[in-house]
């Protein structure tokens, strides 16, 4: 290393004031220059697919000599199919509608003075992220396209296939002529390194973890740029006394097992006492081969569900187990997920119209949903295009964020001349 | 104090938890019952008025034998007609359009889901404060007006008029029915309560400062719940070769000397070398008693202007001193501003439109003028109605913030059944 990167402090710093830089570049480029370097990078990936296919290939190797879980593996390998799909995800993002320039509102005031508030890039964004290297491609189209410079920092795992990635974006968004610190990698595994990024305050806009919930819970304890993430999933469908039996058991196994591992998963299902087919219901998702851990009432429904411990209705199992509760009607469930959610997504499954605007309006959570499976909470299936993540937090963007959420506004005053009395 | 307040981190839990619950019961009232409230509260201060200036007189009397400065004796002054011009500030309040319920955007998707994005409620925020007693009353006000709770923590100095105030409003608020939680005090003066308020990001989603640039640091430097604020208001007029002569003079004056001590005013001038009054526009300053630290050239100017140090370009003086510079062109003021300014404030003084317009596009800061005066940076001016603060942070709301910006949304999403493939 040289002088500039004798501690992570000044490595940081070194690249921070690089991105500052570069973002005030980028924030001056047409939005046509922007979508041109993405197409440029996606094809740059497709003609470098041998060499991220190498590069992978050595990180596969390492980690398969680290131990690393099948799941890891899993998630860290590169194959022909998943880089393309890399790449048309850089292309997609490329196509998305412009986020920067619109005008929120405006008025005029009786002085004369003309106001707007229009849309800008937020600034630099900081990526911390784990295994999955098609990350270092997804986060930096969707960075680039808001105007916004990024520096990213992946596992170590992954680091062949990141910085692979990284160089194929690299070409093709400088023969777009935008700088090349628009996308930067952190060159060192140093985990100090993570530290120090999650405390650039004067260099970092917002910090950006994606990956599992003990990243997520470091860089919430440690950083001080502010983060926008979500540490839980702990989601409720709420089947309500006039709910359709087939349509509860539908949505409720639905939203419990199509993906057990993503964060927009049921974990507990609420069973009004008064709906008639709760049998049925709790029947149907032991069918499909989920553990039901229940209270008093649902174990007699059914001699295969068990006991449900109280912590139970504050875990997010990420598996193919379900707690499941009997409560008393709309006020009791909306008290359940107030005591246990995590402000995620939750749904009430009814035929009353009235019921559902009740707890679409009571219920605290990023997404509340009414007759729908939560496992739609997702940029994608929400017509964002693309997601850069799901924020729990309750400050400038909630639920899933995408391009919009990576932008800011500023407020641009025109006068004649006028002067404050 | 009792078993539940033997810690600072106790008592704020406690007074914490009350306001999440007193959050859900005012994010389920009607918009008509929070106006009320704010009307009453209005028309019990009118009343209280003789208890809150002997409370004000106790604090006074108090601040004097403690030598207190005049100015800050002037700020924590509460006579007849600060107290009546503060319950009318809680009365405009209650007739401001309501910010919550409005549909920020909707969507259907192909599979029949409906989306829409609506304004709720933030949830429990912290205003820390210092000497002025009525930002009490304007805080509670606007606060709970978007459905927030709030927990208040004001100056020792202000102690007893903040009592009083608070008591006041406290009866009209219960009077339209709400829970009296929803405007808190931290009923001690002892100062690590605020260290505690600051990281209780489990009960408080946003904290905002009002007050001196030591107390807006130091929140900054300690908090983990995020930070609405500015700590400078470094702002410049730039006077480009185009400028109306008349006019760039009008305008600086005002910008500089309206009122030297709020955030909005100008503290650097920069004047294109291409100007053609220049001259006039150093000795309007200075004929208008204001000092003047400048370049060489400046200097050259009038024999009136001093030499500025370094560090003047970094410095908001709020005070009758200006800092003035030469500027080759608008590349240059542009560049001059990244470098030195606070991204609050910033204005170009020209007839022509084109530099205006690349002026307005470049300057990354919160609010940037054309021909108008930096003191109307304020939320008044803007026509929000009141502010609550003004940010320099990018994230959640920029510049002035009133009620849109104590606000959030969740996504509801309505279906008829749908499962996710």
């Amino acid at each position: 290393m040289n002088d500039m990167t004798q501690t992570p402090e000044m490595l940081i710093a070194m690249l921070g004031a690089r991105a500052r830089k570069a973002a005030a570049i980028l924030a001056q480029a047409t939005d046509e220059q922007k979508a041109q370097a993405l197409k440029l990078a996606a094809q740059a990936l497709r003609d470098a697919a041998p060499a991220i296919a190498a590069a992978n290939a050595r990180d596969m190797e390492n980690a398969a000599a680290n131990g690393l879980s099948p799941a890891m593996l899993d998630r860290l390998r590169l194959d022909a199919g998943r880089i393309a799909a890399t790449a048309d995800g850089v292309e997609a993002v490329a196509t998305l509608p412009n986020p920067l320039g619109a005008i929120i509102d405006s008025s005029e005031r009786p002085n004369g003075l003309v106001l707007q508030r229009v849309r800008v890039p937020l600034g630099v964004i900081g990526i911390i992220y784990e295994s999955r290297p098609n990350v270092t491609a997804d986060a930096a189209a969707l960075c680039l396209r808001a105007g916004n410079a990024v520096i990213l920092r992946g596992g170590s795992e992954a680091v062949e296939s990141n910085r692979a990635i990284h160089a194929a974006m690299l070409s093709g968004i400088v023969a777009a002529g935008l700088p090349a610190d628009v996308v930067q990698i952190v060159p060192t595994t140093d985990r100090a390194a993570v530290g120090a990024l999650l405390k650039a305050s004067e260099f970092v806009d917002l910090i950006i973890p994606r990956g599992g919930k003990s990243l997520v819970a470091r860089v919430q304890e440690e950083a001080r740029v502010p983060v926008l993430a979500h540490l839980d999933g702990i989601n409720h469908s709420y089947v309500h006394a006039a709910a359709d039996p087939d349509m509860a058991c539908a949505l409720v196994v639905n939203a419990k097992l199509r993906r057990t591992g993503v964060c927009g998963a049921t974990e507990t299902v609420l069973i009004d006492r008064n709906f008639a087919s709760a049998g049925r219901l709790v029947q149907a998702l032991l069918d499909a081969k989920c553990a039901v851990r229940g209270d008093g009432d649902v174990q007699a429904l059914d001699t295969r569900a068990t006991p449900a411990a109280d912590d139970d209705w504050d875990t997010e199992y990420l598996d193919a187990i379900v707690s499941v509760r009997m409560v008393d009607g709309p006020e009791d469930a909306i008290a359940h997920i107030a005591a246990h959610g995590s402000h995620h997504t939750d749904a009430i499954i009814t035929e009353d119209a009235a019921t559902a605007e009740q707890f679409l309006n009571a219920v605290d959570s990023a997404i509340v949903m009414w007759n729908a499976s939560t496992q739609f909470a997702d940029g994608g299936e929400f017509g964002l295009g693309a997601e850069i993540g799901i924020s729990t937090g309750r400050l400038h963007a909630r639920g899933p964020v995408a391009l919009e959420g990576l932008t800011t506004y500023k407020w641009l005053v025109r006068g004649t001349g006028q002067t404050r009395p």
